[in-house]
């Protein structure tokens, strides 16, 4: 089956399998049809007489005649629809019984069951949206926080449309000089003008770029999560430490089922953000003979992270310091590094601050003390694991040591790797006509160039993308019936 | 908060965690006002001025302005509506947090959460359904098979509450004869000639009643599962046996979240009918000492099975059978039972037709074999349950063995624990006035017993119920939003 194929009419159940209420939404050519063929209005007309925007009381009876359930059917005509087709929504008991027998019933009647996706799909491919547009759609199902939705809700609102819509107005403006300038190029002193003009241009396009490239560190933390590192011995509470904090969040932590991301285990949200934890191996507990490769395997994992909590046995500190210290601290450049001074229960405090002498700027921060203020390079922090002592106060290390700026619903904020690799493709088509141009490169050789950013930005919209396979990749991570 | 109260505007989701899209339900003298202030429509009037049965789309924007969601509204007028109040219905995407959002806008609107089933306790006591028709709705939300769906519909569009309804006519007919023979009491003709239509009344009506009191073995058994007992010694293969059941068909027994029915483990479907297993404990395969008292207490569970499943480890069939048949077979009168004969892989046929001479009119049923036309007080089938070979068949026999009568959409059948008490009762007390007719009572005794009858009907349909617990009791099981 051709994906782009929207000449038949689909149907698909739209919310999830246990509700008090379950909707079914058919679309395309025949839909009010077939509907009525299945439904009857317990009062007036039947659907094709009635005006959209209109909700009917009725029954869905099957071939024998019986009753399969008493239903609100809504109704749309395209273009005014979700999809841009003719469409339908029936609302049903939310029972899978009842729900699999009027998809049954409009199945034998004409209709095809939807795939994933394949109602947005249509909605972009009827103009109803572009494909950022889209692909918000099922970002904002699956949100799960401030930050998520308000990302999602500005790119399937359109801001990041507009922000590039904008891009393009540029470029096709510097297109047009340049052509200008091959036209009079025996010109010298006009060319010289116009140069001077397509350059502003150019490095306007190419900081807007810029800034769209670079706010993917800050979507894609949004989105995925802050990648956390929990390194240390095996001994020093790394697991504990991490049930402790799961178990404190596991409540919060959602499950989205047919979303456009797989449920990642040990995601965790605290305080509103995202933490994604990093499964590292537990550094051996033979602190003579540490094995290198073992540690480099962990150490590997760390670099993903942009924070890192190294998990220290308060009671035998000073020896697992001193074991890792020079392997660690290196490698936390540009991260963030917080010291777990776990089982501080048992541990002396006299213990502690010697074996932390080695490393300067160190203070220990006692559960109940402030977090702020400190001016380290790495935060040390003392808790106790297995008794959930000092627990919130580390949450709280985590979100500071997070700093995501806040989003607002007006910021464009690239959290998509699609839309992050087609800009950075643009951004190298952008640097290219800069370079181009600053080397005096002939107008109709920095033309290619232009065309080749405007295609990147176009990709991110769906422009010119009548491409199966790339479709096919975006909308198989929605859910069915959306 | 005393559950009868309505004054107040209540709001829930209606739809389970997942979907595609998630629907919000409101509903109460604010209903319509409350949801004003937290939508704005795209186009035109606000849902106040609007005409009911008509949806609207726009937007749910927080008190910061932002936009929580682009929804469509559903706008119901009251009594035209399920509660009977004013209501609408926020469709949304179905992002829980877009849905917790809507939801706290909502309650900081005046809304109040409501709880289990209170849309529907509503429509009760606002007359929009009786009380069995309520109950009907849960049902249905929680059907899984043609049979457990046509009794729950017919139910919720009223048949039993018509059946009922026929039952009172006849009930007050006989009450007003009772107070005219008591008018004319001195008349002697008179009562004669009364007593006898009145005997042929009171007839009628307990054929009915006692119709509608069988019928709940028939509905129990649709509803809640036909009990299947396995029984045999532990080495028999008795779990691996209600494993390759279960394994078969896992896959079509559903999970029904927030209905009136807890989850029963070891519940299936086969050709449309729900089996629930008993789960014995195996008895010992010390088959010279069996102790009594741990078969004493596999029995014991026998006794609650209307299908008894006797698994025989076919290598030493003579032995397990002659342990056990005299204690098996006398408990199984009046129910079916199926002797399983596992293992036939490894067993050879002699053995197992040598062993079965002393059990008359068995024959052994091969996987391949034909199941029809035996004649037997009981089957015996042969399968190898690790292999799974002969699991098919035996599912075959248990669905023969089922027996269930065919329900239609038109049969009154009853299927609720609450409904089966008050008919009992009512049959009693239409018992008690045939006896005092027969005996002779006067007329005042009679109407006593008539009245009683008249008030367990009443419980049914909920007609003077205004006991919080009593409703507590119905509604509690039902999911939200419904």
């Amino acid at each position: 089956m051709n994906i782009l194929y929207t000449d038949d009419t689909i149907c698909a159940i739209a919310t999830a399998q246990g509700g008090a209420i379950g909707t079914i939404r058919v679309s395309g050519k025949e839909a009010i049809s077939i509907t009525d063929k299945i439904f009857t209005p317990v009062n007036g007309a039947p659907l094709s007489e009635r005006k959209p925007y209109t909700l009917t009381f009725g029954y869905i009876t099957n071939e024998g005649g019986e009753i399969v359930d008493e239903v609100l059917v809504s109704l749309f005509r395209g273009p005014h629809s979700y999809t841009g087709e003719d469409s339908t929504e029936i609302s049903c008991h939310g029972s899978s019984y009842i729900l699999q027998q009027v998809m049954q019933l409009l199945i034998k009647n004409g209709c095809r069951a939807a795939g994933p996706g394949e109602f947005t799909q249509r909605a972009f491919l009827n103009g109803k949206m572009d494909l950022s547009q889209a692909e918000a759609v099922a970002d904002l199902i699956a949100s799960t926080s401030a930050s998520t939705h308000r990302m999602a809700m500005n790119q399937m609102r359109g801001g990041f449309s507009r922000e590039l819509s904008a891009l393009r107005e540029k470029l096709l403006h510097l297109t047009s000089l340049m052509e200008l300038e091959l036209d009079f190029s025996d010109h010298e002193e006009l060319e010289f003008a116009d140069r001077s003009e397509l350059s502003e241009i150019a490095s306007q396009v190419e900081t807007v770029i810029k800034g769209l490239v670079n706010s993917f560190s800050v979507g894609n933390a949004i989105k995925n999560g802050i990648p956390v590192a929990i390194i240390g011995e095996t001994n020093a509470g790394k697991s504990t430490l991490l049930n402790a904090l799961l178990n404190e969040e596991r409540a919060i932590v959602s499950d989205i089922h047919g979303t456009t991301r797989d449920v990642i285990e040990d995601t965790m949200n605290i305080n509103g953000i995202l933490f994604r934890f990093i499964d590292t191996a537990g550094i051996r507990e033979t602190t003579d003979t540490i094995e290198s490769l073992g540690i480099e395997r962990s150490f590997q994992k760390l670099d993903q992270a942009s924070i890192v909590l190294w998990v220290i046995d308060s009671t035998e500190a000073k020896v697992q310091i001193d074991a890792l210290k020079d392997k660690v601290i290196p490698r936390c450049e540009g991260k963030k590094l917080i010291l777990v001074m776990n089982k501080c229960d048992i541990a002396n405090d006299a213990t502690r601050s010697e074996c932390l002498k080695d490393l300067p700027g160190a203070t220990i921060i006692n559960p109940v003390s402030t977090l702020e203020g400190s001016g380290m390079n790495y935060e040390v922090i003392s808790i106790a694991a297995k008794q959930r002592k000092g627990i919130a106060e580390l949450q709280k290390l985590l979100t500071k040591a997070a700093a995501l700026p806040e989003v607002t619903q007006n910021d464009v904020v690239v959290s998509n790797v699609r839309h992050y690799e087609a800009l950075s493709h643009a951004l190298e088509a952008i640097h290219r006509v800069q370079d181009g141009m600053s080397m005096g490169l002939s107008g109709d050789l920095v033309s290619q160039d232009l065309r080749e950013c405007l295609f990147h930005l176009a990709e991110i919209v769906g422009g010119d993308i009548t491409n199966d396979e790339v479709l096919g990749n975006i909308f198989k991570h929605f859910c069915i019936g959306k």
